[in-house]
């Protein structure tokens, strides 16, 4: 390892020779799949993204030029290079380095990022703020094909083109959304980077770009340099250009030298332009490079030493055989199929199966309009994705009534991908909205009971989950809307009332109380609830969830003026958590066996 | 009123021929400006939309055919020819039809609208579904050329250019957005309008027009039909068409003949087209016409003659001042302008002002990343509209603790535009949200001194108010952070902790009680919670919001177990509210003096 004990900064990089760099990016690619080995992350497209990395802060001047990272899952590279070598072996740990970038691990983290399409916006609002304080910095958004499925990014697009200030966009085009291709968009992108076999549009290259108002000799120049191996076409891009975005490419992603002469040559723009970028997902690995879905997010040795139960694995299950016999049945994705489970479903059922890209908004509405006209519906999603359509879940199908079935994943505290992706509001946010049935299975066998229940529910109902269950009750009791199930009975006057299979879990492992599994979260049970209502009693809800607005509120404000109980609601507090272990996260808000065991003590 | 007595079906209307269904429109027209003169409503959008309208359901066959009207603003002539021709005058009443469509008030409203930018999604929904079901009915989509600036319309376009369902768009080009034309998508818009000036093109477009695979001939036939007064020209269109949707247009939208030609020859297409149609805002009024922004939205008589304080205005007001010594002042709002008080403000300092168009994703994080640049942003915005950016404002602003000012207007209840409108969920999910502070002023100065105060607050915050404020209190309490003002004091346990101007008025008009106007929602002033906190005590909190994750299950729950004395929390239930006017909201919810005063006697 040469080079990585030597650079630790980008003005370290800056003296590296391009032969050097390209040494030095192999040196970066073994390190990366040495550690995500161990500590679990994103590989494939990381291993992507080397070349590009080191283009951009040989020719930028970071944290002076702002660099802003779409997604942020793309960002070990960039942290490698910004003075966070010697902590990347913490990468996703507990008390180590984020795998999304964050201003407040790093000044060289310009803005936060873990969900999708936000970076153009942020580019913006960058671009503009330099040029009314009369700075002089470059902008750098580095978007991948995939974020721009997500509608956010047309709407920055827009106001970009309209604005014409001046930053630079980086399409990091690696022919890959999450899962695969999706939407007209991608396949209207390959044909772009198919077009470098159109060899007759070459001998007008050159003279397009001396045509080019803002940058036209410095292009020529490293048109020239570069022509021998010029794979690429300056070519006018129909859609970025119609928007008034200068279109550039598409360039090879894993060529230094070309990257930094055409990154060099648009320093300073004072124009928006746009830099199509085409790139490996997985590059340097065998096996990540010809499964790139597979190794999107891979877990890490801890993780994978877990004997756990997958409920999206009985998503999938569930659904395929749900299809036998339901004609009218629809499964959406946003660009998540196998994260969520739908991997076999999706080859089986490509019929019923709708990928719609990183589009969550557009989901819920397709879903409402299928349920409108006589479909069952099913939209699999990440907690802390479908937060992105709050308001089409309220607006098109809560106020409609209509039998949308969103099937919640990674909900409650997620690990390692910390404080972007924690699915803790979504108990608060669904429960508001009026008409919603929420609800949260305590294990896998309740789970499929569920699913199976939902087929013929006829109003919006989420059923949200973790990504993984510990435990199986089997208890085998019926699904019946807003009632409990009691799950353990003691003389004691202490009744724990738990939310979902990790809060199940915590409340079984305490001797002498009762516990009841609250499947549903809204409606309430309030027969049960109203039997616990005596003075002497001690009730205490748990859920994997923000205090506010959420379960044991909703409790609380059920009883009202009438409570004769003593009720106790823990919940996550009303602080950011960024903890990168879901044991951890939980302790931190008290929602382990210890603080309940305490809570219990202080009342008897 | 020759044929407005005749016709009150579809079925009716189909009887007329071309000059009869010419003399029908101006008839509709002045019945759509009577009424709207009284009950207020859309006016421009509607005028502007009456041939297209009756062209539309002149070809195809509603309800069969499934008509989908985007923002749904426009229906008017759309509702008069679908059985409501009589109910028209109780167009926005209480208990009249919507000023939106609406499927629980007829089977002719395929999909509820109120919000902008679903159609196309909610329109790939039922086209799909017909496949599956194969089923042959028409789906069109009625999309104004503003709610192509909103985000979620391109994944939408998206899917639909890959899936290839068969389904008409009609792009309504007004060339206004909800103020005034903004962004690049608009200005390629116009560009296209004013193609029809390049008269070369004619002589190709015929055979161009043969040349497309699935209605050629058709085509064709409409296009001698009308050739002597053939203004629009079948032109390829860049991004609709590289998305894979084929672009027919731009067509006069006045010209009922030449509609009906188009609609006809595209019946039944099994592909994705989309017709340009162009039309004029407020036609057929001479104000309207000349100041549609202004006629957007009209106010009722009723609504008129009410002498109230506007917040809105107010917000204009001090961002003029502000800009005077505050250099870094960024104001945003996602096309409402005039609705939330900033177009002197827009005039006087166009470098200071961003409209973003219907973007309200990208307008919170565009927001944001000024924060993170040394900016003092604001996000003037309708608390219904918000709800878009609920992802945004949680995961780009709160995460990052940023100092983004959401000026949150049109809060509670809204009146006569009903249950897409209501504003009566910001308080919960805004207060779920870490780090966010929360406040709502109780009259027009404290509104002031807490914008004054906002300008060096360097966190979250949202002001939240409604449309208008009745009564001024002139307390002049200054504003400390989290503390809240006691505004009337008695001798009487009963303590009544009001939110915001309405409910602040409520509890004012109640002898013999003390009332606390909480500006903070959050924080909560605990000190004050504490002191009232003994047995024998009266609290009651009054909220324009929905009880659940609002302002009074805040209040309990931060009482929580140590809870001494009777807490009543008034809100709004779980419950679609669609009445029509302020007052009956509140008074349905119990957000009345009637209500309060027996809870209280129910207690003493």
């Amino acid at each position: 390892m040469k080079f990585w004990d030597k650079i630790n900064s980008p003005s370290d990089l800056k003296q590296l020779n391009i032969e050097e760099l390209g040494l030095y990016a192999e040196e970066i690619r073994q390190k990366i799949i040495e550690t995500v080995n161990i500590r679990g992350g994103h590989l494939a497209s990381n291993l992507g993204i080397v070349e590009l990395t080191l283009a951009l802060h040989y020719v930028f001047d970071c944290p002076t030029d702002k660099f802003i990272w779409d997604v942020g899952h793309q960002c070990y590279t960039h942290k490698i290079l910004t003075e966070r070598r010697d902590l990347f072996a913490s990468l996703r740990a507990n008390d180590g380095i984020s795998g999304f970038p964050s201003p407040s691990e790093s000044k060289y983290d310009a803005f936060l990022a873990g969900h999708s399409s936000t970076s153009l916006s942020a580019a913006l609002g960058f671009a503009i703020s330099r040029d009314r304080q009369k700075q002089s910095n470059n902008v750098i958004a580095i978007i991948g094909d995939g974020a721009l499925t997500g509608g956010m990014a047309y709407e920055a697009l827009n106001q970009i083109g309209e604005s014409q200030s001046g930053m630079i966009i980086v399409l990091n085009d690696n022919k890959m959304s999450i899962s695969e291709n999706v939407g007209a968009m991608s396949r209207y992108l390959n044909k772009l980077r198919l077009s470098g076999k159109y060899h007759t549009l070459k001998r007008n290259v050159k003279k397009a770009v001396s045509a080019l108002p803002f940058f036209g000799d410095k292009l020529v120049y490293a048109m020239d340099r570069g022509k021998n191996k010029l794979k690429s076409l300056i070519l006018s891009n129909k859609i970025f250009e119609s928007l008034g975005i200068r279109y550039l490419g598409p360039f090879d992603g894993h060529d230094i030298q070309e990257l930094i002469e055409i990154f060099s040559s648009v320093q300073n723009t004072d124009k928006p332009v746009l830099i199509h970028v085409c790139t490996e997902k997985g590059r340097g690995d065998f096996t990540a490079q010809n499964n790139p879905s597979k190794f999107h997010g891979v877990g890490s040795i801890a993780e994978k030493d877990k004997n756990e139960y997958s409920f999206s694995s009985e998503v999938g299950k569930f659904l395929l055989k749900a299809a036998e016999t339901e004609e009218r049945l629809a499964v959406i994705t946003a660009a998540m199929r196998d994260g969520t489970g739908l991997k076999f479903f999706a080859e089986k059922y490509p019929d019923l199966f709708y990928d719609v890209g990183i589009a969550e908004q557009h989901a819920v509405t397709f879903a409402a309009a299928l349920a409108a006209s006589g479909m069952k519906p099913y939209f699999a999603v990440y907690s802390t994705f479908l937060q992105r359509a709050f308001d089409q879940v309220l607006h098109d199908v809560c106020l409609q009534k209509l039998p949308v079935r969103f099937l919640i994943d990674r909900s409650g505290a997620v690990g390692a991908d910390g404080k972007t992706h924690q699915g803790i509001y979504d108990l608060s946010y669904l429960s508001l909205m009026p008409g919603m049935t929420v609800c949260t299975p305590k294990d896998i066998p309740e789970f499929i009971d569920i699913l199976q229940w939902s087929l013929d529910f006829n109003r919006p109902l989420a059923i949200r989950y973790p990504k993984s269950c510990s435990n199986i009750y089997n208890t085998n009791a019926p699904i019946v809307m807003g009632k409990w199930e009691k799950l353990k009975t003691s003389d004691n006057k202490i009744h724990i009332l738990a939310a979902g299979n990790r809060m199940v879990d915590i409340a079984q492992s305490i001797d002498d109380v009762n516990v009841y599994n609250t499947l549903f979260i809204k409606p309430l049970d309030i027969d049960v609830l109203n039997t616990l209502n005596k003075k002497g009693e001690l009730i205490i809800t748990l859920e994997d969830n923000v205090l506010q607005g959420g379960f044991g509120q909703s409790v609380r404000s059920y009883y009202g003026a009438s409570l004769h109980a003593t009720l106790e609601t823990v919940a996550h507090p009303d602080k950011i958590n960024d903890n990168r272990d879901i044991e951890s996260t939980l302790e931190r808000s008290g929602l382990n066996r210890e603080n309940i065991l305490r809570i219990i003590k202080k009342y008897t």
